[in-house]
């Protein structure tokens, strides 16, 4: 069955032909020809077994149906493991203390499971996830990062610590989820089809994963998709715009028809299915508070980012101070969830805050359509234990909404900054939505009978504020538009659209013009790979040119390098690929060479040497050590003189690392090829002839290192990819995004005068960049920043990196 | 104000420093301080007005009212247009006869006029728009594609057609409308701002028109996006997500607003809104119904395209045998609209398929959340205008249904063939929305109670079966996902998101499957420059390399090229551009060189030449023509040699068109350098010596140019694109889609060895093609090439590139 060549066309077409060969030469064979059939036959069910196994959609269906399968029992155990919680809460409420350490322990104990599971089983799987894929996916490959061992650490921590109810989400692991199973599948499938062993189309099905794993956590197809594209890529291929769609969609219908099947639900319906009014969804006059709502969740967002961003610092320091706490990621979770159930102990703090709910639980009471309160009281619903939660003798439901706000917020980037599995999407979606619901029972308790004043009386509805806070704070800290579209899935309602996306796209200009998102945010403090987008207020970019922030001083071998002048760059830095020029005059440029190919150039010399003494002796070395013998005035006619160099190069293995370490000045071959001279070995040799003989083959290698490469068998890349010196940051930018490049080099007719690597590029789109690849903008930096002073500013970086080209 | 450079910023600078020099300057002459503040405000008022007019936003929210404002005049236009049509035939009730002159007339003469107007204002307002402006897009300018002449032709021309009740709609246009004002847009703000001078962010803005194009026709931001993204653009840039957005979304704003202010409607609602229930969308067991007729509007939107096709080719040979139908556009669009008109007309056939009803008046019927049909007879309800034009005394809901898709299908495939503004979208959505509502009508009668059993009795939606076959065949036409976010906003409801994307994606599948999308055709059939998809079923040319398709006869010119060879290449082909190698045996490709250049070359040494005759002579020429006069036996000695030279020579002016043009096989740069000898200013002066010297000359010149070229003042693109001929035909395809190449070298470790255009691109992905650059499938043929011999027909296709590689 197993295929493993790579053609599958030229395989099935092999098959073919040899069935009709088959077919013509055992035409006379009459008995033979039920077996013929049922060998075709057979050839034929294979056949479309491989075309089934090779195509598309049958890879994006599975695909779809395992992230469902795996969302919906997530969800089960979770319920199970919160329902537990309550449980054991009721059960002990004979006495507060009692009933405290239940509610404290249960979430501590689940919590330092889930930290432990992750960080002893595989590493890889904690934090969000996102981060990581985007930089997956612009071609850095993370070690250890999608394989199974990361899947079940990562399921099984995330589940216990969405059970621990800590303020975490699933959506930034299920990004992650997704595309390890993806890459798990792409594996499995291309046991059976080789079209699976194709780079690119692997890569296409992690971002397929990607969207399958937003599209199952939230049933939102279009809007997993959307938000897949605008967190993970830079860019998008329309055509494979529909994988994600089919696999989305398949994964969100397996996901809601579960609970249908599991007898929970009725129907397909969204879920968290809500049923404002369709004939007038809000009115004209509320949309400045959408708006107001909008730019007040663009600050929040970004000061969540900063917020989120300190504490990670902070917690960085203590721990590189601090081997305690690094040691123990235990106690660093435990401690924080310890804080956390302490402060939602509902007979304690909790009861101010709605501590008795669960994160759907207030969901689904903030986006309920009847109106809270009634000029600052709520109102008496009867039975309703969501909303119960939010009433309280002693408050009204507006402190308890702002408390909730305040005490959810730094709650939730502290829970972020835990080492276990844990996505910042669903608490800011909570935080949100209780910021609109205030907003909204705000405005309810202003306008009583609604703002229209045309007969009609449309009461305003405070959930669809909810909704609206919802996805607006969502996109401050996420940067996506899409957040928007996940919000009306989410919901099943589309009669906000206006009101939500005026209030997304106010809330991004407002928090991407103050902090990175989130997701760039852990890719800085982590230190991952990556490339700044070109955004709101870079405009002044478009006149920075390749040449102005190009990396003038290239290191290049030549055609005439010698391998000395190899090993001299090979030693002075870490650089993947070296340009090959014609010569140091002319500078045209040939083309590339890999690091480890001149590595293995210089180690395939050595061998050669080595092997020079062995009947097989080249002759090159053979003339030259003649020479060297004539030259020399004593003990040079006896044929054994070979025999001493021997031993002195017997250890030619030559470790990678040992070249790029930093040796002494004095360099030679002997040097190159055996870190240590091997003193034993020479020592079995009489001394007589070993000095004079060792110093000539010392002289004999020094020369030998200054002969000119030999470039035969080393594999240059001919096209590296070139720029022309007047390619505008704007065009680059858009190469090294849409090429997935590393570095480019800088050609002026033909030759190389630059290169410009990501981190050239970074600088330029960035100004510069403190060396520990952290920048928080203090909060209102930019707005600081505007107006006379910002163009100062502005200038001032561009004069800099003009400076820095002509320096 | 105008603001001519470039650097907005270095400009702002400028003033910032001159003015802080005149502030020290004038610090001691009190008088001049408050002048000077006034100075320093207005430089300030002008910084911010500059920076204002340059910023994204602005920008992009006045395309959005623009196009917002124009779909609303053009709506109320339209509405006027089809109310009058109603008047004249409902005053003209006295005789049937005068009411289908009433009736066929107007339509006729609205027809006509749109026709004319279009065809003799600017015939670049004929047609969809969208193929065109994919074809823009993708970097191939369309001459007068976007101007204010083309706006104009086509706003106008569109309202009428829309009058004339046709069967074409609104999107398309709009597209092609949206990009023309943001180009214009651009133009204009130029004038404030030198931002709008870049081309990238101009182009980048064109896309943003498409978007902002749909989302103002449909009211729908987040489907205009997303439609103009699929069907535009290869690939999308993420960063650039939210000016779509943006855009769309204040557009949409402001087009749902003006109905508000203009007092017709009450509130921001969706365009078609829907009432359908929440709680209970649909039934579980209406999913197959749903995904069968997602099947269903695949073929069907295929089969369309294949009409469509068929159509537009037997039109095209009429034109091209019968010359009076290709000189008067106004003929063949009366014919048709007189056709259609007369097939509408209520009292005659049209009373069998609601010939009444204009498209958005069917549309709001098919939507109608009450079911029309009660066991097959249309249930009564009183005083609706829209339902009464389905109700017949002799045909039941079922035969009217049917009659209307099959007459549309037809109407509205010869509808877009003719040459006026039109869009296929809208009525291919009152198609699918009409097969829907049949289906839905169907079940509705079937399962008259619901089909759930559970107690609860939840009758089916038929309007809901609307939406679904709607958004199911636009998708099969269109071959995009995003009908089915279109659908849900104009809808304003989402709960059936998950029927509609089952059915749009199986749309999809079959159709992609069978047809190329109805943009792709026309770009066939137009002949335009474009790049076909790697889609469904094209999984095998992950295994086709640049090396089995490349042109491996590529024209070059070498280092030692002589101005004969290049004339010789130039004359040879229309190349836009030569690649530059070092030599014809090295093949190290140096660069490339564009044909104007090599033009300008050919004419600059022709102009050298003939300044070699004044005292400004060049040196060699001067040494060759004393060596040509020593050789010759008579009339040498005198200086007045230069003389006659110069008449002959006088012509020097060379067009482009005269270099391509084919010329006679003895080439000389006198013939080069002036088409026809100046016979009359030959004939001024005595002919005694001017033959012999006339011979010399023309010696010189072939001898001049046996000389190698100068590329000392060519320009040459140091880094024309290329590719290692083991690339795969699918990085390929990558390459040219993202950076928009036009062409690319194959280059073996320097070595030139191929070349690669569009053109061979586009063959080994499609195969071969006819001349005509047309290639309609026969409906199903990919059907009977699945199977054995679809594999057999693949790899033949796959040899024969193979086999295209060893010839």
């Amino acid at each position: 069955m197993a295929v493993d060549g790579t053609d599958e066309n030229s395989l099935e077409q092999g098959i073919h032909t040899k069935d009709a060969g088959r077919l013509r030469r055992d035409g006379r064979h009459r008995r033979s020809q039920s077996e013929l059939k049922c060998g075709v036959r057979l050839t034929h069910f294979h056949r479309l077994l491989v075309s089934l196994v090779g195509a598309d959609w049958i890879f994006l269906m599975i695909l779809g149906f395992i992230m469902a399968v795996i969302s919906f029992v997530m969800d089960i155990f979770v319920t199970l493991f919160t329902d537990a919680h309550r449980w054991i809460y009721d059960l002990s409420d004979s006495h507060v203390f009692l009933q405290y350490f239940a509610w404290v322990a249960y979430s501590m104990i689940l919590m330092c499971f889930a930290a432990g599971f992750a960080n002893i089983v595989s590493p890889q799987a904690v934090g969000s996830g996102i981060p990581e894929m985007k930089t997956s996916l612009r071609g850095v490959v993370l070690q250890e990062y999608l394989t199974l061992r990361t899947l079940v650490s990562k399921v099984i921590s995330l589940t216990c610590t969405l059970g621990s109810e800590l303020p975490v989400g699933k959506e930034g692991p299920f990004v992650h989820i997704g595309s390890m199973c993806a890459a798990l599948l792409c594996k499995f499938m291309s046991l059976f089809s080789g079209i699976y062993k194709n780079e690119a189309r692997n890569k296409e099905m992690l971002t397929v994963g990607c969207a399958v794993g937003i599209g199952c956590c939230f049933a939102s197809p279009i809007g997993g998709v959307l938000f897949s594209m605008e967190v993970t890529s830079m860019f998008f291929v329309t055509p494979n715009y529909w994988r994600g769609f089919l696999s989305a969609t398949f994964g969100s219908l397996i996901f809601r028809l579960l609970p249908v099947w599991h007898h929970e639900e009725e129907t397909l319906t969204a879920l968290y299915a809500t049923k404002y009014r369709l004939d007038f969804p809000f009115d004209l006059q509320e949309l400045p508070a959408f708006a107001a709502m909008g730019i007040v969740c663009g600050f929040g967002g970004a000061f969540f980012v900063y917020l989120y961003g300190k504490i990670t610092l902070f917690v960085k320091k203590q721990k590189a101070t601090n081997s305690f706490l690094m040691k123990n990621c235990f106690l660093y979770s435990a401690l924080v969830s310890v804080l956390i159930s302490t402060l939602t102990f509902p007979p304690g703090f909790g009861q101010f805050m709605a501590g008795k709910l669960t994160q759907r639980d207030s969901l689904i009471s903030f986006f309920d359509n009847r109106t809270w309160s009634n000029h600052g009281i709520i109102a008496d619903f009867d039975n309703d234990d969501h909303l119960a939660a939010w009433k309280h003798p002693q408050a009204n439901v507006f402190i308890i909404l702002t408390i909730f706000v305040i005490m959810k917020f730094w709650m939730s980037a502290l829970s972020i900054t835990l080492p276990i599995p844990c996505g910042s999407f669903v608490p800011i979606f909570v935080i949100g939505a209780a910021f609109g619901r205030l907003v909204g029972e705000g405005m309810a308790t202003l306008f009583p009978e609604g703002i229209n004043t045309d007969g009609h009386i449309y009461p305003i509805v405070p959930g669809a504020y909810a909704v609206v806070g919802a996805a607006a704070l969502t996109a401050g800290v996420t940067h996506t538009m899409s957040t928007g579209v996940i919000m009306m899935e989410l919901t099943g309602q589309i009669g906000h659209i206006l009101p939500i996306l005026i209030s997304v796209i106010l809330a991004n200009m407002v928090s991407q013009s103050l902090q990175p998102s989130i997701y760039d945010t852990v890719i800085r403090i982590k230190k991952l790979p990556y490339l700044p987008l070109l955004r709101w207020g870079h405009r002044e970019k478009h006149n920075i040119h390749v040449e102005d922030f190009m990396e003038r001083d290239v290191r290049y071998i030549t055609l005439k390098s010698t391998y000395r002048d190899v090993y001299r760059i090979l030693r002075s830095g870490d650089l993947k690929t070296l340009p090959l020029v014609k010569s140091a005059e002319s500078m045209l440029l040939l083309g590339s060479v890999e690091h480890a190919q001149l590595q293995a150039l210089l180690k395939q010399r050595a061998q050669e040497l080595r092997e020079g003494h062995t009947p097989s002796m080249t002759t090159s070395y053979r003339v030259h050590f003649q020479t060297s013998t004539e030259e020399s005035s004593s003990a040079s006619d006896h044929p054994a003189s070979p025999k001493p160099l021997k031993p002195a190069l017997k250890k030619a293995a030559v470790d990678e690392e040992e070249i790029t370490n930093p040796y002494d000045s004095g360099i030679s071959l002997k040097k190159l090829c055996c870190s240590q001279p091997d003193i034993d070995a020479l020592q079995d040799y009489p001394d007589t002839e070993d000095d004079t003989i060792l110093q000539e083959m010392e002289e004999w290698e020094e020369q030998e290192l200054d002969e000119q490469v030999n470039f035969n068998n080393c594999k240059i890349d001919p096209a590296p990819f070139q720029l022309v010196e007047g390619t505008s940051l704007h065009k680059t930018h858009t190469m090294f995004s849409v090429l997935n490049l590393d570095y480019a080099y800088v050609t002026s007719v033909g030759r190389l005068i630059g290169v410009v690597s990501l981190k050239e590029l970074s600088k330029a789109i960035e100004g510069s960049m403190p060396a520990d690849g952290v920048r928080l903008r203090p909060i209102l930096a930019s707005f600081r920043d505007r107006g006379i002073k910002g163009t100062r500013i502005e200038t001032a970086e561009l004069h800099k990196l003009l400076d820095h080209q002509a320096s």
